[in-house]
């Protein structure tokens, strides 16, 4: 079911047409037409960007329509298992919090339980490990006298344990991480994870797509306000 | 019906009794007293600066009894309809979303009906085709072949349509762009549409008058941010 | 009672197994164990962390359960009330609002009375007044002729009457006032706030475990955002 078929957002249309005729057609034509319709950036993908904004913004309303969405487009209920404890480290514990709650009555009306998620421990992903030496000590040369309680937790956890679980893949985690940055306007950490998604397989024609369907759920300034990095990374990169 | 007099704003006054005796006289006093009754910014301009604030951040609590105050001051429904839909893609569909909610009721409850409001489509403003133009090439020799697809909305539908819509004049639409972008923290595009408002109409006055009322609404810090952008552009300005 | 041990939270775990059993570990493991028993900042301080965090996000869904912590942890009820009225004017009149509501409601629980918070008006702390002079001229000289009106309410009631009320130390509302600049992104305002609070008895290893615990609460990349600014602040000081 296309996002423009689904009784949530149908019922939408009643609301804006008596607060927002304009809005309506925009919806229909823009978001719903010309954007969700746009072949160059997958169903999967368009899902993940939309929920990211809204878990990252504590944005509930709708996120019930688009965890069902997520689901319908090939998200499985374990890669959103993981993209809420990604973004608990990423954008608040308490911004999960919210996302579990909501999640939780979607699974139980989808049943799915959990032997379908994965394990609260697992075999972890192979990691590049000198790549992963030389990130881990530059945060230790930068921060480590600093914050040596944060930069052991950012080692130990979040780089060793979070990013590694299987999962979500490399390139999902990355491409959320980089919109939960834009969406709530991190520039100044966002050309690391750009990068960082560009070496785990997003490409420059899915990362521009991403940017325009973040425009429509955060917001055409947190975008443009971004560009100027993003365009940086594209004439800094060899591919 | 003044703020201070509303009985939305009257029932607050007791929680703040209970919880905190200072923050009902700093409410009374400042907020109601000296900040609302100034005379050098308008009720309705007020009203637009405090309900954009609540769209930008998803702030649904109080967005009732601002709509009303708005529709009160000044502000026409269809104004109101195109305040949301202007904030839909500057600050994000899921925040116009919950807007169209609040807004539906407030309508109902006062008899607004789709006939009060602008059509989908209609005859726009006019431009000045020469700055247009201008504007339009710049952002496409600086981002359009980063992200030529959201380039092409932004010159097609959001500065060729939404900009140019009768309903809310030029000199709202950047009133409300400007309290949006600093409501959520996006200086580095400040610029552009303080001088955008200021080119539409904005005075000095109106513009320092509408910090004082940021300041309140959305937080001293986000203020205080972006004040540098604020005084370079009245330096750089003759008018 | 621990954080741990309280039913709100047990409560959540539930959910989390269901939805997200690698964020149920991480809550236990990591934010419950490591983070909230670690011995260099106390369970009041990195209450006041938690709830700075979700006032200034306008995040309510667990605000009552860190209400109930904050109090059972050493915060009085006089502090919460000064906590709330003085991120209305830093982060915004509408979050406040909210906090008052949800804080109501706890006060009412536990039949705390107005009697047991400062009055609205009460006798305030001594202030170095050469110091004070300096900081009141050097917003003169800075915004003075851009926005007359917003330095006077800063100067006359912000500085000259909130920060120096008694019911909350000035070392308390700096440290909010730090979390609160850090939650919402204002690095370019956070020098200012963070040598404040080190001036007024914030140590490092506060301040360090105050961004290891803001990471948990605000989010990895809010933290990583402020931190080149912490390290400068760091190495400019004497101690």
């Amino acid at each position: 079911m296309r996002l423009s078929e689904r009784p949530g957002i149908l019922s939408m249309f009643e609301d804006m047409h008596s607060v927002s005729p304009v809005l309506e057609r925009y919806t229909k034509q823009v978001l719903l037409g010309a954007l969700w319709e746009g072949p160059e950036l997958s169903g999967r993908d368009r899902s993940l960007v939309a929920l990211t904004v809204m878990i990252s913004r504590n944005q509930t309303a709708h996120m019930a329509s688009y965890l069902d969405l997520a689901l319908d487009s090939g998200v499985s209920p374990d890669e959103i298992s993981e993209v809420i404890a990604h973004l608990a480290f990423y954008t608040g514990w308490a911004n999960a919090m919210l996302a579990v709650a909501v999640t939780k009555v979607i699974f139980e009306r989808r049943g799915i339980t959990t032997d379908q998620l994965s394990p609260a421990t697992i075999d972890l992903l192979p990691v590049d490990a000198i790549a992963e030496e030389q990130r881990a000590r530059a945060v230790v040369d930068k921060f480590g006298t600093t914050v040596p309680e944060l930069v052991q937790f950012t080692n130990d956890v979040l780089f060793a344990d979070v990013w590694r679980r299987p999962g979500l893949s490399l390139r999902d985690r990355s491409l959320i991480t980089v919109c939960m940055v834009i969406a709530t306007s991190q520039v100044t950490v966002l050309s690391y994870y750009l990068n960082r998604s560009m070496d785990s397989g997003l490409t420059r024609v899915e990362v521009s797509h991403i940017m325009t369907q973040l425009a429509f759920y955060s917001g055409w300034s947190t975008v443009y306000s971004a560009l100027p990095v993003v365009k940086d990374v594209f004439e800094s990169r060899p591919n």
